[in-house]
This record gives structure tokens, C-alpha cells and sequence, in this order.
């Protein structure tokens, strides 16, 4: 088999990428190894910059977006008495659209037939090959049979544990990490949220946010130990325990009801660099994690496929190389100032075990001074909604 | 001896204190410790708050200060390449003043005789007594003889290591603190500045600060490990490694000259609660240090007397207690702002021991941000010209 440009991972950035080159005539295959309903399966974050919604309604994969996802113009921080508004529309004009990163991933698998765009699921093996040369290639099973894709330039959007980013030589990369001290416990239910908007709330029994995928399907989560067993949380005592700690307010307006899903998962900073390597580029997780505290994940791996679509037909329409050139070090100028927003929210509103007393009230002082400052709460606000891409 | 506002320490915050009571009308004594020389011989900061200069001007005693003192619209942040220029100005209409801690003692010395504000210098072992009654005193060795000083109010304006804060019970007070794991050397100098305005300079070999007196004598520092010998800096290697950290534009213009001074401090952040117990009131470094970081040391202890001043003239002149018993929590409100934006400033223009690969790539991006961000330049420009009293 043979294609211009071969993506590994058909999660929302190989989706995404995928469409945008072919809408610029570029030929692609994706290959993924799990099956459509298992992509379809994994939970995540379900906050839309405008960069991404604005990549959607370009491909006109927006009809579902429009009907269903909100549009939130603000979000609130909680210090176990307080909500702090943080009115973004207010403060930059901006907003964000709450829409699942499941139903962005539907809806790019839904029109991926009708746009020629190939996909090949339930790749076993998958390998990569002469990513130093102009013609790489991958290697994977189907149906118990080995099969060949060259290409002329591989993109790894396999997320963080994919090969591709491993065929990396250790040599030419640097990594950067931080693993945080705790994790979050999820539960999904359908139930009204107790609130329109998001709550991020740093309460002395630790973080919990309050989130929604759908005016009738809840989203919460709390911050608890990395040694923590799911099996210790009952529905009813992670109910409890969202009530304080979200504080008076909108811990009384929560409606409970059982699990659809409850899960922990870590924390982490990780960013690798370069994100190019020879004819193998990386975007999204596969290069960088971000603690899921302001929802950057999938938006920065919608502003890496923006840039690296932009470069890739630069490079097939126009013979132009220079953006492929450029795109690691454009993409993680964009990626470094996400981490910073990710990390500081995150340190700001948990817990941590080491944290000493002065520590604590510099969390407390910082929340005081941002519910009194306007340039506080826009600088969060500018953050949140996105920076220009 | 009797007195109604009896004051331990007669630096800058003593010194203000007694001449705002003064202009009320009450009757003050400062005690203090050292000789006048002593006193004036203490260098420190010299970045003066409207809310401080205020004070001065409304006391009449801002002569020199209008004739010598250096409004400053801005200042800059450097990251070992470029220098990041913070409008305070342009951003919230403010500015600050440099005009040295030295100076303000030496006016408001000068000024007591004339306004009745009774100074007993080189009193030996103060030692305040009844502090839970409405009848404390002072004792103290005056010439050899003993001595005793009658009030209705002590305030302990004797900074870090003086016998007030010690006179509080520990059982009623809570303690945060921060030490850091470095230190800042300074040299004083007859030199120009190598900028008109301040630059602050995170550099990979460290922090170093360009500031100045006057147009004619300067003030730099740079952080040094806290077991450094200031034996190992001869003035020439310390004018070479500052030109280094302040980055080729700045490190070029520094005009050399022979150090005037030239010590060690070492960096804390410290906070005492509360800041009155019975018929005692802390204010300034008594009770609080913030690390010189955005200097806000003295301003601290200017709003703090600001608060007290009018808290105390409301007993004496109208026997009205509700200030007096706010004193505490209104001063400690705007003491954490401070020490919070202290902190961060710190945080993030320092090279830390422990500090990983991700942390140093976090300071770049904040700054990197930064230099790119109206909102986050504002946050800062506000913290440094002073939140309102």
C-alpha cells in the first residue's frame, strides 16, 4: 500500500489531521490499532478552545457540534467558600464550547468515508521504518497478515504510550516531566450538573471540579492520592465528599445518581522535543501531556494539527518545505505556554502532601487577589479560552 | 516616664508611626535599641509605593524626597536575552519612586525634634511587660540606669529579631515561613546605573538585579549559594558576572567602580498571626518579611502603620475601639497579597538547587508569556506599584 502521508492513531488529532489534508487534496491513511468502539470507548475532557470549534466548522463537521455542545462565556474557582466568576466572554470577548471529546472523535469517523479519508482499525503490531530517509514506511497486522504503508511522511498521533515518538532516536530528544503527587477520580452520571458552568474548587480536603458533557449527563471529578483503590468509593461517599468539597453553594444544588463510569487516572506534565524527526512528525499526546486542570489536552493537539496540516500541503501543493521545517518549533511555542496555564492551575488548586503551611496560604492569598484583580482574572480567562494560534 | 502609644524601634515603620500620631495629636516615645548612626548606617531597599510616598507627603516631610527621589514608570524583566519591559505607567496609570530606606529614616529623624515626637536612642535590654493588661510598659537601660516607660499601647516596630513579636505567647500565634535556598550579594557603588529604571534578570547562572540610588550611585545584587564567602568576590569579579546575568544589552553599559558596600542576605518569607495581642500591635518586619524580590519591605510597614495610625487616633481622639480591634485582620489582608506577588516574583526569577528540567522550562514560558501578554504584564505592574490600602 501507498500514501502521502501515513498517521498513526485514529483519536481526534490523527481525525483531524486526517481531514484537513484531505480537504487540501492530500492523499492520507490512518492506522490504528483498536477497534472504532474501543476509540469511541476511552472518556476524556470535553472543553473546546474557539481554535479547535474554528477547525470543525472549516471542515463542516460542525452540524452536531452546533446542535449540542454549550457555549460557556465563563467558569468559576472555589476556595471552599467562594466562587470566583472568571467571566471570560467578559473579559477577552471569548468563549469555550463544552462538547465530548468522544463525540468530536464520532464525528470525525462519521464523515471520514464520504471524504476519502482511509482508515484502517485494528492494526496490530504497528511499526515504523527509514524515518530518517524520504521514504518511510509502517508495518502492522491485519487480520493475522502483515502489511506494508509507505508514505512519504509519517505522523505519530498515538498518543502518549504509541510507538511513534519511540522511534525517535534518545540521542537528538530532550523530554521534560513532571508527575504530580496525586491523581483524579472521575465519575460520569446522568444527572443535571449543579451548576451552568465549570467549578474548579480548592478546598483543605483537596481539589474537585465540577463538569458536564451535556445539560443532563454530569461530569466530576476529585483529587485523591496516587495509591487511591477505586473500590474505597462508593458512589455515595464520592458524592459526599464532591458536596464539601465544592463548598456550600454548589455542593447543595448536586443532584446524584449512579456511576456510568468511575476511574483514576494520574497527573502529568510531559513535553518531547523536537516533534519532527526526518520524515516523522509528532502531534498531540504522543509529544506532550498536560495535567487535565483547564482542559488543554485536545486543544493543543487540534493547534499541532492546524499547523502541521498548514505545512504538510504546503510541502504536497506548492513543493514549499518551510513550514515543515518550522512546525516543531511553532507548534511548542504554542505547547510551552499551555503547559505553563496547566501546570500553575494545577498548582494552584490542589493539595499537595509536601506542601507547607506557607505554602497553603500562598494558594489562599492567590485566590483573594485574583477574585479582586480584573488583569488577574484576564490573564486566566486569556489562558483558558486560548491563545492565538 | 509615661506616654500613650509607646514604640519599640525607631527604623522607618517606628519612625512613621510616631509622626502620624504626632499629627493626631497623641503622645509617642520611640525607644530604640541602636545610636542614630547605627540606624542610618542600615542599608535596604529604596522602591517606594504611592501608598508610602503618600504618607510622607501628607506629613509634610517629603522635601528631599520631591528634590532627589526618581519616579520610575516602568521597570524590566530580563531572561538572559531580551529585556521585557513592564509599563507601570501605561498599564495602571502609577509609578514608584526610588529614593533609599536611608533617606526616609534620615527625614523623619530630623523632623522629630520639631514635632514633639520624643526618640530615647541606645536604650538597653527592652523588655515589655503586661502586655495583657490595659497598663504595659517598657524597662530598659538608659546610661547604665534603669528605666521605665508607662503606656497605654505598645506597638513593636524592632523588625525581625526585636523583643516584641517574642513578648506574644506562642500558644495564640501562627507562624508561616519560607527560607531560601540562596542568597543575594550586593555592592553599592559611585557609579551610573547601567538603566534608568530597574532590570530583574532570571539568567541560567542565576538572578541579578540592576538598581540604584541615585543617578550617580548604583545598587546591584546577584543570588549566591548560601554558604558563598564574600572573601571569593573581588569587585572585579563581580562586576563580570553581573554583566553576564543581565544579558548583552544591560551587561554592556554597567560602569565599573569600587564597592562602597558589599554583603550577603540570605531570602525569607515570613508571616506572624495576629499582629496585636492585648494592649501590643506588631508592624513591619516585626511581624512579616518578604524576600527583597519587587521591595516590598518597606511599603508593607508603611501600610501597616497607615492602618494603625488611624485605628489608634480613633481611641485617643474619639475613644472609638472597632479599628483597633480590625487592626489585625485588615493589615494581614493586604500582608499576603504582598507576600504572595514577593513569592512568585521570586519563584520566578531565581535559579533553584532542586529546580528540574521542567521548572526552568515553566520559568521561561511565564516569562515568554509574559513578554507577550497586556493582562499578565498588568497583573504585575499592579503588584508593583501597590495594591490599594
Amino acid at each position: 500500500m501507498k500514501t502521502e502521508v501515513a498517521i498513526v492513531g485514529a483519536g481526534p488529532a490523527g481525525l483531524l489531521l486526517g481531514h484537513l489534508l484531505r480537504a487540501e487534496g492530500v492523499v492520507v491513511t490512518i492506522v490504528e490499532r483498536a477497534s472504532p468502539d474501543y476509540v469511541l470507548g476511552r472518556i476524556r475532557a470535553g472543553v473546546l478552545e474557539r481554535t479547535t470549534t474554528d477547525l470543525l466548522r472549516r471542515l463542516g463537521i460542525d452540524a452536531r457540534l452546533d446542535a449540542e455542545g454549550l457555549c460557556h462565556e465563563g467558569f468559576a474557582l472555589a476556595d471552599g467558600e467562594r466562587l470566583i466568576r472568571i467571566d471570560i466572554a467578559g473579559l477577552t470577548g471569548g468563549a469555550v464550547t463544552v462538547y465530548g471529546q468522544t463525540e468530536v472523535t464520532r464525528d470525525l469517523m462519521a464523515a471520514a468515508p464520504e471524504r476519502g479519508l482511509e482508515i484502517v482499525y485494528e492494526a496490530g503490531d504497528v511499526a515504523l521504518h527509514d524515518i530518517d530517509t524520504d521514504a518511510p514506511y509502517l508495518t502492522f497486522e491485519q487480520d493475522g497478515a502483515p502489511s506494508r504503508l509507505e508514505a512519504r511522511f509519517i505522523v505519530g498521533c498515538d498518543g502518549f504510550h504509541g510507538p511513534s515518538r519511540k522511534a525517535i532516536p534518545a540521542s537528538v530528544a530532550k523530554v521534560y516531566e513532571k508527575v504530580y503527587p496525586f491523581g483524579w477520580l472521575g465519575i460520569l452520571a446522568d444527572v443535571p450538573p449543579c451548576d451552568h458552568e465549570l467549578i474548579y474548587a480548592n478546598h483543605d480536603r483537596g481539589f474537585a471540579l465540577a463538569s458536564m458533557r451535556s445539560p443532563t449527563r454530569s461530569r466530576y471529578y476529585i483529587q485523591v492520592p496516587l495509591d487511591e483503590r477505586l473500590e474505597d468509593w462508593s458512589d455515595d461517599r464520592l458524592w459526599d465528599e464532591l458536596a464539601v468539597r465544592l463548598g456550600p453553594e454548589a455542593g447543595s444544588r448536586i443532584t446524584r445518581g449512579p456511576a456510568l463510569e468511575k476511574s483514576i487516572a494520574p497527573l502529568r506534565s510531559y513535553v518531547f522535543e523536537p516533534m519532527r524527526h526526518g520524515s516523522l512528525f509528532l502531534a498531540g499526546d504522543s509529544a506532550h501531556i498536560v495535567p487535565p486542570t483547564g482542559a488543554k489536552g485536545l486543544n493543543l493537539a487540534a493547534s499541532d494539527v492546524a499547523y502541521l496540516s498548514q505545512a504538510l500541503s504546503a510541502f504536497f501543493r506548492h513543493n514549499e518545505g518551510t513550514l515543515i521545517e518550522g512546525y516543531s518549533q511553532r507548534a511548542l511555542a504554542r505547547i510551552w505556554k499551555a503547559e505553563r496555564f496547566s501546570w500553575q492551575l494545577t498548582s494552584l488548586m490542589h493539595r499537595f502532601p509536601d506542601q507547607s503551611g506557607f505554602d497553603r496560604r500562598m494558594q489562599m492569598a492567590e485566590l483573594d487577589y485574583i477574585a479582586g484583580s480584573r488583569a488577574a482574572q484576564t490573564a486566566i480567562a486569556e489562558n483558558y479560552v486560548g491563545l492565538p494560534l
